[in-house]
């Protein structure tokens, strides 16, 4: 490949990247299946295709099933600070056109964007939806797009927003509102996750402990009930009264963060919304109480004013700070507030990405086959939906009673 | 009260149904307060309000709110095999004009609803939609109704067929799907009273049994996580790949009816569906396994099939008959395969129904404080939906944040 | 039989106390595969077997099987107060000797056992430790006692005491202490049958609600864990730091009964010891609250003090007394503070028994093929214990592996 | 320090292990609060004491508060393997005589005890019984022992085959039988960081996998217990038939290793015994399956017969070996069949080991309070078990009742 038609931090680092790769591949059959599926029709071929992703080993691996089925494959990193070198090297030796690097500037990302899309995508995979703000500014770029798959809630909210106004000018899919991806990558992918990194960050126990969970949508629904499953005593705070109840039902202890705050070892946010923990509620925290965030986004925690207001600000161990208030207490924040599962740990298991991204790869290869669609925001086609679960079950070795 | 005012069996068991209702009285704060709420505006003041529901206590019970609102009571019963007498007694006593027997014939059934009808009531409650098609059927009587309440599933998909067909005569709500309702009473109420029921009748353990759950909706789950909250092994067996998915990452196994039935020591369906259990897969399991239906209607089960080609059928315990295969297998049925919960125990708990008959009179409240509405479908308002369930947390004393 | 060989309420009430029994008779395949075992070898035959029981229907199926090893068999109640007189009335059918009347004074009590007794038993099963009391009062009919098997803890504390003592004149066996019997018996029967009881007596649903466990023991253990089981949320108190801290692991939350007192909606006691819940408990409670005793004696909650000060006590639902106290909240006590799940239901299920029983029945037969033995307190034998326990899991199609 | 009073890797790694142990210095307060208790009385001041354990922070900050105390600390690990070079250099720092080397031979680890053994020990605290071995091979090192501490499971047993033969030459505790010990860290430490381990070496999801574990003793209720917490479908296999019953009350099927071989995804043994998993299993299992060792030691998989038949073995990702057998399938085994949680993680949580160490200090300060003991086996005192347990549920803030 030539050497303008990429930008990583060092390609040596491909081997390391390869076995990370290589790893996730054995736990992805679906997606196998998929691959063999569209590789006889060959919808993929000659396509280009953009990818603006978090760039770790299983996205890599969606990247690489693409370019396997004969597409032209331009990536780059949703977030800069998620990004792996010995990933993004490993997908330039395969030909990937890959433009990222841990770390980069805003600068620098955006310059990545137009690098890719001046060569004029067919379908491209967003997350977060900054490519589908670019191509909107720049529709001089979009002249081939054929569609836009969009992974993540915010994302899907640009996007409505968007379709509402009559101003979204391609195509678009919500991936991220498939039964197949929400009903299982939050509650079972996160659910489980967080802890693992919880754990595996403090080396502390559980069992015993009074964990305080923000939420109790899907998210929060699987924090509490693996926070529930390793000892934990649970407690849940909500807005929302059905879901407050729901958690009662569940034999939670439900109360507001206010009240919370005095009893737990382990707050975890999961709300979407910004800065629930407040300096208020920290303060009344003992010490030793641990933050952490359990959201997409690093403001559910106000750690603004925490850092504004406290007398001092350590790291004490990979991804801890320690905060030592006014009132002597110490408290301690995670992975800094943002996303603990991937800031602090490895991200959702590999087969339970398995599951998205073979709606991701189902919906690319609806846009490459279904000729010119109208420019709005549609819903995952049911029978994509319906067969990769299918697939799942069946890769699974479960069998289903018919109608 | 005239004697042709009411029809019952014997209005001297009315000691034994007072003390029912009263223990129920004392365990359904929200109805109470909500009394409280609408007895100072008396849009029920000489209202003529007709129900027709399974008459038992905690039903009762609400029939003489709505009377002690001032309104005047007409009431039947929606299943003449859940008709409790001593209840039926008492509720004469307070003046409501009763008219059910338990084990009328269809014939008296038909009769008692005329009988109630042909007085001209201003609000329905409805169970199952029978009300509803004699007034489509007789609009003579239905000229000052201003609305039907329907409180089930099956009821409401009859309104949605006469709705959708531009058929509906009367403004009518959906109170089974108002969140308060659904999301608590399957879940919670009918997988709690489920299992009371049948380890009544059975007096056997359920800590190391293998319970086939056949349906993983709502009442599925609740059936499904109570028992593994007692000990069993729980297999789950689904049509829907999605839900059969859920039930797996929640632990169970999942697989075929065909395939659990040599396995499973009791078998509960909860499906809505008719003959889910066949007399192929009963002829499968093993001597000692039970069946028994937890959905609303008794046809889950194939009961007829299995009567007519057994050896022999025996009732051994009170709700328990024993089938002799010709296989020589013992099969034991609960229920006769009626919904266990009520037709083999007391139902739902007092404090679901709770809110269940709060949504009920809110919504009998919104049809006289409204005026005359258009003859259409319509949702359970969104604030009467939220402040049920605001006020069922308030008496619980759980506070939850403000957004 | 003649006339003077039973004492028991009404002859005529056997048929429907046969039922009962042939139900349970289903439900222990242990106890019917030991019957076929000892059935050839004879050593029960024409023996004299006395046996001090709760007289229902397991006990009685229990009786039945030893009378149809050949033996003559005498029974009697351990408590007037759960005795069944249809089931007593059926045994007598079947030729048992049966001198038992429900609700039996204490003068008629001993008189029964010195009726048995004078008759020269070999061997007796003992539920308590009274026949041991009469027997070592009255050695003139013990001189063809073989041995006594005593069913529970408390009546083996009293032969420890006589053992210790150097006072013990007959070889006894702790059948209590097997293995096969109190790992199993108290931690899911009592689990189990507390909470059918009680939400069979209640009618109120257990999700959602606090619920106070006294006592961290094998009972305490069971009834917490089915109460998580239904959603409840619950609190543990307890004397030993050990066991307190197991339960804090266990995730629950763990304090002093007082500070429980105004959380709990349901109290339950499971502690073997005297007035644990007393008035000063019970005064800080909210109004609405249960209390129920899960242990074998009924002195674990301070009734007499709840009843002396409270200004009425009314039944207001069978087995529920409704105390209202100065403070003029509503307390409820279950069952008379009686052990909740035989006073107040089923008691255990038929299938666990079946493991207590038959390690009874194996106890019986090594006193009758033992010749005489020293009078000292024994254990049960490890073979017989290994047995039963390899017994049940055979009829529940388990394997394990060998060492 | 001079520079033959210590032999480590590198004095220059201090400041990384100093952090290390900081960190589980503020997790251990139970530890920290025994200081307090310790340091005025001064039985400590001036003595010399030995320690040889598994040498990672939390081990390093027992021996520094035994520093603190006043005593001369000698310390080499009782297992190279574990060894954490920053750890050591940080001791050497703070003045502790440290002999340990990562993957120190077996010569230099002999070596190491005798170096430090020469220099004749006050107290001893033990951890697999080597310095035991070595101080009765050697009885001139042995003339100032008042005791020995063994903390392992393995350590006692050797001890008590010592005892019985009456060739035990120094008083000795068993530090393992305490249960503020063995209750706590083999099931709620053990069962919680084996999970952590797995999830983070694999990046799997566990809800939805079938686990087996092999082995329901404390450590495996601890593992089986957390992974139906995470979700998980499993299978236990006992050669005990009364744990084998349990383990079905439980909840999880149970069967015999051959019969689960083709249902597990993830085989976890948990035994103490040797190749409990041999290749006849290993042939049967399905492609994908991973084994794990959560015992002690690491022969409870027969791994050197799995290395002899493969067709090949390969890393296929750190701590991830991949066998591939002659039938095609692919086995994956974790840390080499070692300790998964040690091996494979960061071992137990910091908050149980502080239960354990509290133990070790108290039982150190028992011996140097107690004057010349008999050189026998002892228990440890119940009081010390005691203290440490009450402690724990005093730095918890818990309070339980008084008898």
């Amino acid at each position: 490949m030539a050497s303008e038609d990429y930008i990583i931090k060092d390609i040596n680092l491909a081997p390391k990247g390869e076995i990370l790769i290589e790893w996730v591949a054995k736990w992805m059959p679906v997606l196998n299946s998929l691959y063999e599926k569209f590789k006889g029709p060959g919808a993929f071929k000659n396509k280009k295709i953009a990818l603006c992703i978090h760039l770790e080993a299983k996205t890599a691996y969606l990247a690489l099933i693409i370019k396997k089925l004969g597409a032209e494959v331009w990536i780059t990193s949703s977030n800069p600070l998620s990004t792996k070198d010995e990933v993004t090297a490993a997908l330039v030796k395969e030909g990937v056109h890959v433009f990222a690097k841990h770390g980069a500037s805003s600068e620098e990302y955006w310059s990545y964007l137009e690098k890719i899309l001046k060569n004029k995508m067919d379908v491209i995979v967003d997350d977060g939806g900054d490519i589908c703000e670019y191509l909107h500014e720049h529709p001089e770029y979009g002249t081939n797009v054929l569609g836009i798959c969009e992974e993540t809630t915010t994302g899907v909210n640009r996007l409505k927003e968007l379709n509402s106004a009559g101003k979204l000018k391609y195509p678009a899919i919500a991936v991220n509102d498939a039964k197949s991806k929400h009903l299982f990558d939050n509650r079972y992918g996160t659910g489980q996750s967080t802890w693992t990194a919880i754990t595996h960050l403090t080396n502390l126990n559980i069992a015993g402990k009074c964990v305080v969970v923000v939420g109790y949508g899907w998210v929060g629904k699987g924090v509490s009930a693996r926070a529930k499953g390793m000892g934990a005593d649970v407690i849940i705070t909500e807005i929302d009264p059905w879901k407050a109840l729901e958690a009662r039902m569940d034999g939670f202890r439900v109360m507001t963060i206010a009240a919370a705050a005095p009893l737990g070892d382990f707050f975890i946010t999961a709300t979407g919304e910004k800065e629930v923990i407040r300096l208020e509620h920290i303060e009344k925290m003992h010490s030793g109480a641990f933050l952490a965030n359990a959201g997409h986004f690093d403001f559910e925690i106000d750690i603004t004013s925490l850092k504004k207001t406290a007398k001092s600000c350590q790291v004490v161990r990979d991804e801890i700070e320690e905060y030592i208030l006014k009132n002597g207490n110490r408290i301690y924040v995670l992975a800094r507030g943002g996303i603990i599962n991937i800031a602090g740990g490895l991200g959702h298991a590999a087969d339970i990405m398995d599951m998205s991204f073979s709606v991701q790869l189902s919906c690319l290869n609806y846009f490459l086959t279904s000729g010119k669609l109208e420019p709005k925001l549609i819903k995952v086609p049911e029978e994509i939906d319906r067969m990769v679960t299918e697939e799942k079950l069946g890769v699974e070795g479960i069998s289903i009673d018919k109608k």
